[in-house]
């Protein structure tokens, strides 16, 4: 999707394109941020600049009001741009952030123009462009080109206006993209403003606050926003009503056109600060990042940052393998999110501010459902430090609230989806041994995030019938297998830590699965707590009940803690592989789909969570049940790829083939030996060396 | 309204009236807290302890939910008590605050009924007792004694409990007293709790938060809950849910059920401090004010700081008309609230927090179109430090705020009514000269809060168009009366300093109610910004487009800047003197009378604040317009009045009166002097000495 704005990013690329290498170029922000006609959620990126960790992420607005897809805001389908907002949620299917919206014009904005807030231009795919840390687009209507970039708390904007217009105008709006009647929202807790402030500090800067309740319970956003001219004239509404003079305002629809001079033609830049904490937050976020008034300064801090981040891994691909590769990358690295300002100042679960040590930040957007399957173990390999500091943010959160986060948002829990998968991300780290971790304390963290009740989480039920029955709990089904997944992580910790008690109650916790089985259909189904299977059950139905966001089908495989207890519970090897394999080939539907899942191969939900592991499991049969910490071997889809670990040691994988249809792996080598059981431990992979594959056209 | 209940109060009564003169026991807290029939609002006060200017009140709650009157949560006619709560606004005609509901009772209670959340019991008054920081109460159908005092931070509740009860409970619910859907505010923004957390600390600690929006936009409320003995058993609910053996739980409608043992029939002891800031702040503020166990400590020391309060008055009368005198003067000096923890941090306007000076506390709670009439007048003359604290509070208010607050809670502004009466307050501490107050910083408070345009206050408008035109400004005549005033305030303020050129545009602005004054038919009546006057006009309406709890008759009155303008445009001396006994005399009435609006004498509303100053427009009939920082003299309800003055000299007031029909003023002698303009300067009255009145039966 991506296109090159090439008559202006010539100078932009000559900058940013000096070293020998470059993996940004591979990465293309506009993967994933189109919706889909078939109804299936869009993968809800946005093309805007950050940094990696960002708490600012910088990008066009294409809709009028915050909608339910895309949630990030931005729809490569729409043909217009209403503002450029600093805070957005990547690849989320719920949605909130979206704060202190900026839109540049060359109008002299009247009230009734402001009140009613719209400043909408078109644009086109061909004059935009996007590459980590940099985003470019024209504004049709009105001719103005604007640039952006961004530090970690920093939005950093350059508007070049025609030189034939009479002013440059920059609209500030703290009241863009909260609810407006969305029906899917219809009847649920508002999203709205509580209270917002803009003082003008002095002829080129604003500073003032938003705070929010919304998905995020309370959020407040400060920021300092100064401006590379003196206003000229300036227009500030609060409510639709104007201010006059006034240098101050406080409310809850917050507005100001500002004016600035286009007699000299120069660009107008901006430069956004915000902070969680206060206007002081802001204003040292600011000094200590956001000092220059050379765009192209960021450009390159934010390009050269990333450039450091994709490095850690080489592979041999074709181009668009690479697009797609270091792009998903990207996208994996650009989140968690930090939240405290640079003096380590942040708020806590319970919304009290608190101090980080000197030097570490704390960070928050811990989708846990979405991503303990995948990113967290990626973080583990590829960059343990920031692993670890993700442990020990989890940690925070569970000292002030009391038990791990389920879906951590701006330091809050939403409880969005369900388990505390945030256990299976500290295990993998403890078990794994990065450094940095306190064990004692994640493992406190994850066991009282095991035995303390919460939201879709009654652990009295739970140890009493031995699974989640449906009339006590709903989603019961999928709460059953995946706790018994988290059960087994607490276990396994347990055990390495010598609680033999701990060990023993979680392990027979994590068996809990095996009662939601019924033999007579061979699915997992729901149960009442008088015992009693459910009678109105339907394996393909998504209705949400007693599954969430899958059927049972697809839930059917969740038993990563044990696959051979599956194997088993399914009759054996050779009947395993019959069902996986109709898991693979069934096409049938029954009822709505679930807006979730996408890219079916049978039942199999390529596009969706709980079938990421599904393939995987072919190899568990004839295997025995592993320990922890390792990786079970997949089909490689380059030829070489060099991941560059934290100790300074390569680990390179070769799986070179004559042909594209040499997908079948015949064999495995590490370091010259031969691998037996398809699994590598993470020590192993963490020692350095070479795993070679020896590839096949044939089965 | 108040009942001794005499079997209990005996042994407390003896610990606290050791003292020779007891003005303590002239308040009666019951006065104010009886609804009324005639559908006048109540005085919405609480009989439950206070500190002065206490950040807890604690009270007993005879409403189920919130409601509309009264506002404080008890009303007198009432015979059932739903709870315990540790923060009430008094005297108010809007609510909000109720936070930490304690309720105690002898039963087990079952998930069901905690789910349900009512646990009222009867009471009747004969059992029913208070004073200044005391509190008792005997729940009727359990037999439960309860008894309160209060710290400046701390509610100290102690629960007698029968004998044969098998056990002691304690209802703790952070959910009780939110909105339900009361009619009266249908449509408005929702009060709501944003989140909330309990966390059992230990096995008689609690700790724990709300988090609230409602009329203050953002209130977080941390608490600490001591009791005297340790759980013996506990059930506590989530949302209706029970969380099993959990220790901690966060959510938005958290109760739960303490139990205790009664075996040895002692007393169950609670100490509940609260904060603004954080858990922490409530610790702090637990430690430095409710270690003692003793419940009389607390008593003694409350009564001890009300003794020190009321002492500042020495009045002679009949004990009814000390009642009435004390317990007013008990309600004008618990509040404005204290904001701050004892170590002085608090939250600012712009939610952030702040640090007051070693030894300094901050206030809230300035419902300034109420309290600049009398309460701070009153504060000048009796408490100059106290005084000068509000004044300074309401300055770093204007700091991060941008203007002075209209209706300041829980440090934040709600702009509940009209005007900028934080401006009279603060001019007259300028010009009464107290000390402590920073005269540059609060007159750029007055300045700029006369000039900032603001919610109610278009300066703008104002300035352009000499008034506010009906069809810009809502409550147009009401609101241009009062900012005349205001200006004026500035005007004396800017005199005094010597910016004469301020002191000139404000002079000018102070003069605008001429401006609406229509002579046709004699009343200050609206206009639209063309300039025409409103057509519907009905002098006696209530209806609330032009005015605010008021009708033209008793805005009429409103122009204390300048009583002989007003004269001149009622025709003289001779026409005003009739307009104003018409004004008393004239009963009629047109469609429904504004529910603030009470004791009518003629269209004068004795119980409403429009018509306060109206009775005293007598003494300027003939009298110039006067200077500043003036008391202008009425008839004296007491023969003998001492103020006991803050630089240690007293002021004493002698009217005797041979008759009780001895109500006119025939002369005043100030020590020995006559005064012939019935004015008195604060420089005068805090000098000392005495002021002398020659009463007759005869006009």
């Amino acid at each position: 999707m991506k296109k090159t704005f090439l008559s202006l990013i010539v100078l932009m690329a000559a900058a940013v394109q000096l070293q020998a290498i470059d993996y940004t170029k591979y990465v293309n922000p506009f993967i994933g941020t189109q919706t889909d006609e078939t109804g299936a959620l869009s993968g809800s990126t946005f093309p805007g600049p950050t940094m990696p960790q960002g708490m600012v992420q910088l990008a066009p607005e294409t809709e009028q009001y915050v909608t339910w897809d895309p949630c990030c805001g931005y729809d490569f389908n729409k043909d217009s741009i209403f503002g450029f907002t600093h805070t957005h949620l990547s690849g989320t299917g719920c949605t909130d952030l979206i704060d202190i919206s900026l839109m540049p014009s060359v109008r002299k904005v009247s009230p009734a123009e402001l009140k009613k807030g719209i400043f909408a231009q078109t644009y086109k795919h061909a004059e935009e462009s996007a590459t980590p840390g940099f985003y470019m687009v024209k504004l049709q209507n009105e001719d103005i080109l604007v640039n952006l970039s961004a530090t970690v708390h920093a939005g950093i904007h350059k508007y070049t206006f025609p030189k034939s217009a009479a002013q440059q105008t920059v609209i500030l709006d703290l009241d863009r993209m909260t609810w407006r009647g969305d029906a899917y929202y219809a009847g649920r807790r508002a999203y709205q403003i509580i209270q917002s402030q803009m003082r003008v500090v002095d002829d080129h800067t604003i500073e003032g606050f938003r705070v929010l309740t919304g998905w995020a319970k309370l959020r407040k956003v400060y920021f300092r926003a100064e401006f590379s001219k003196p206003f000229t004239d300036r227009l500030l509404m609060d409510g639709g009503r104007s201010v006059g003079k006034s240098d101050v305002m406080n409310g809850r629809a917050l507005r100001a056109a500002l004016e600035f001079s286009n007699q000299d033609s120069r660009d107008l830049m901006v430069k956004v600060a915000i902070s969680a904490v206060d206007n002081n937050g802001a204003r040292k976020n600011m000094k200590a990042e956001a000092q220059s008034w050379d765009f192209n300064y960021y450009v390159k801090a934010a390009h050269d940052a990333w450039e450091k981040e994709l490095a850690r891994i080489d592979i041999e691909g074709t181009d668009a393998q690479k697009t797609i590769f270091y792009t998903g990358l990207y996208h994996v690295l650009m989140q968690p999110n930090t939240m405290s300002d640079v003096d380590g100042r942040y708020m806590d679960t319970n919304f009290e501010i608190k101090q980080m040590p000197q030097g570490q930040a704390y960070h928050s957007t811990f989708s846990l459902w979405d991503t303990f399957r995948a990113a967290h173990p990626l973080y583990t390999l590829l960059c343990p430090d920031v692993a670890a500091q993700f442990v020990r943010d989890m940690i925070l959160h569970h000292q002030t609230y009391g038990y791990l986060p389920i879906w951590d948002l701006w330091g809050q829990d939403n409880y969005c989806m369900i388990g505390n998968h945030a256990i299976p991300v500290l295990a993998d780290a403890i078990l794994a041994e990065i450094p940095g971790v306190d064990a004692e304390a994640a493992y406190k963290a994850m066991y009282e995030s095991s035995t303390r009740t919460h939201t879709n989480s009654p652990f009295e039920v739970w140890e009493q019938y031995g699974y989640m029955p449906q009339d006590l709990q709903g989603t019961s089904v999928s709460i059953t297998l995946e706790q018994a997944f988290d059960d087994w992580c607490v276990a396994a910790v347990a055990k390495k830590l010598g609680k033999q008690a701990d060990y023993e109650r979680f392990l027979k916790r994590s068996e809990f699965y095996r009662n939601l089985w019924d033999p007579s259909i061979g699915f997992f189904r729901p149960r009442d707590s008088k015992g009693n299977f459910i009678e109105k059950f339907d394996p393909l139905s998504y209705e949400e009940p007693c599954f969430i966001e899958g059927n049972a089908w697809q839930y059917m495989w969740f038993v990563p803690q044990n696959p051979k207890g599956l194997i088993e519970l399914l009759g054996g090897e050779k009947n395993f592989i019959k069902k996986l394999d109709e898991n693979f080939t069934l096409t049938a539907t029954s009822g709505e789909v679930n807006g979730n899942a996408s890219g079916f191969v049978g039942q199999y939900a390529h596009g969706n969570e709980p079938s990421h592991h599904t393939a995987y499991l072919y190899n568990f049969a004839g295997q025995p049940w592993r320990g922890s910490a390792e990786y079970t071997i997949g089909t490689p889809l380059f030829q070489k790829a060099t991941l560059h670990l934290a100790g300074g040691k390569d680990f390179t994988i070769l799986a070179p083939r004559k042909s594209d249809k040499a997908i079948y792996v015949k064999g495995v080598k590490l370091n010259g030996q031969k691998v037996t059981d398809w699994t590598l431990t993470h020590q192993q992979l963490m020692a350095g060396g070479t795993l070679q594959f020896q590839m096949s056209e044939k089965k």
